[in-house]
């Protein structure tokens, strides 16, 4: 029996006791300097990050648009980084992809071969773009519901009947996650929003990014962001954590700020579990 | 002095007086079994599809997620094929990106400097996903609009304040075409909105899929989708033009049916030139 993706990232939290997501947004002008004296600095780079945070994390997630701007050698620097992760921990690959359906079906193989969990998903094309990332209970898709960055209100607030388009998402998504393995981008630099949001799907993974550099508010996301349990929630944190330091001790900053990461959203989850807000 | 992308697409209109782009959704399991003899199949296909067919077109497409799907090797075969092409052609990179604005700079970076004129990006993120893509008046960005498959009901066509989502990012898109190098990417499928569209946005190239395999009308959407001129839009055709033929013929009838699909689409421009419809 394979477990269903949703049920994996349950699984794994209460395993690690842990909602950290670590961002490999690797950019090779921002690593030390002195791992270029290595043949492959980005991959070096990479393992040391995994080596010092994987017993503190629920996930890693690759933007891809990071190794695609390294041509073709950014795609093997991924595949390697992905084989060198442990099996337990999440490997997701964000790239925001979707298209038609049978474009939709060549992306998802595409990224599920490379050794992905799970992918995030532009649902913007509907049904038959969105399904062919959803047909393998065991690879996940997150759909993009309403994204951390400014020019998010363009158009994801948008009312149609009442509801802003990233609520029809989000009930879009119950229908289509038939194999659990459905889930939703909320970023934190809306927690007003994330509540809303969380009021639709109360029992969807949500895949949170916009704490740290951009600037959302570590404690609201992660209050509003979670399940009642306090769990089903992976906030991402790709700068503060790969760039701590631009010294040797890269990795051990890197470690320090992931527990420090931990420690916070568990204090939280602690109090929602409480519920002492 | 350089030209920007969107009077480049004018120009080339002009000269070869064709609105047709191939498609280059190449999928090795469908492409003639005897180029299997070869080192490089999928390659040498592209390149007799394109030496058959160069001075017929306005531009070549290609969907990323065909090229993705072979891995590593996609991405070089890409690059090649790329740098086949004559200059004059236009060379579109159908990945549909979209994403946070730094995330959006790397795969501008990405897909501009692996030799594409132009994109497909997803608008979806607002206004600095988008702004990456047209910093550079040379390089065009198609924005999605109206895409051309089923689920393009699901969202796309969502109310707010009387407007469909499509029509909202229409009027975006002439916003943001601060450079001369934006258009839309409207699917061939939807007659009546193409015609809606092509009134708010009348000077922006339209990149139109979903002619031949997918079912939209040819005659309906190049009345309504070309400008008042009978030009600016792109009719991108793939699969009734590259598998034409299984056998050694492929490239000769690939350029019988781009040269019926260009007369095709010529005959209705004129007739709209005269004012016939």
């Amino acid at each position: 029996m394979t477990m269903d993706f949703n049920s994996r990232v349950q699984k794994r939290i209460r395993e690690v006791q842990s909602l950290v997501c670590v961002g490999m947004d690797t950019d090779p002008q921002k690593i030390p300097s002195f791992l270029f004296q290595k043949t492959d600095p980005v991959l070096e780079f990479n393992k040391a990050i995994i080596e010092a945070t994987a017993d503190l994390v629920l996930a890693y997630k690759f933007n891809l648009a990071f190794y695609e701007a390294m041509g073709t050698e950014g795609w093997e620097i991924l595949k390697k980084t992905l084989a060198y992760i442990p099996n337990e921990i999440i490997k997701i690959g964000d790239g925001k992809r979707g298209d038609i359906g049978n474009s939709s079906e060549k992306y998802a193989q595409a990224l599920f071969d490379l050794g992905f969990d799970a992918v995030t998903v532009n649902p913007i094309l509907g049904k038959d773009g969105v399904i062919p990332f959803l047909k393998d209970k065991t690879r996940g898709a997150f759909l993009l519901c309403l994204t951390s960055n400014p020019g998010s209100q363009d158009f994801q607030y948008l009312k149609a009947d009442g509801k802003p388009l990233y609520e029809w998402i989000a009930e879009k998504a119950i229908q289509w996650n038939q194999n659990n393995n459905c889930g939703l981008v909320v970023g934190a630099t809306h927690p007003e929003e994330l509540a809303r949001v969380r009021s639709i799907a109360s029992d969807l993974p949500f895949l949170i990014p916009g704490i740290g550099a951009q600037g959302g508010a570590l404690e609201a996301s992660v209050m509003e962001g979670t399940d009642e349990r306090g769990e089903m929630a992976i906030f991402n944190s790709s700068r503060a954590i790969l760039y701590a330091s631009s010294g040797k001790d890269f990795a051990q900053k890197a470690r320090e700020e992931t527990i420090k990461l931990r420690e916070s959203i568990q204090k939280v989850c602690e109090r929602k579990r409480k519920g002492t807000r």
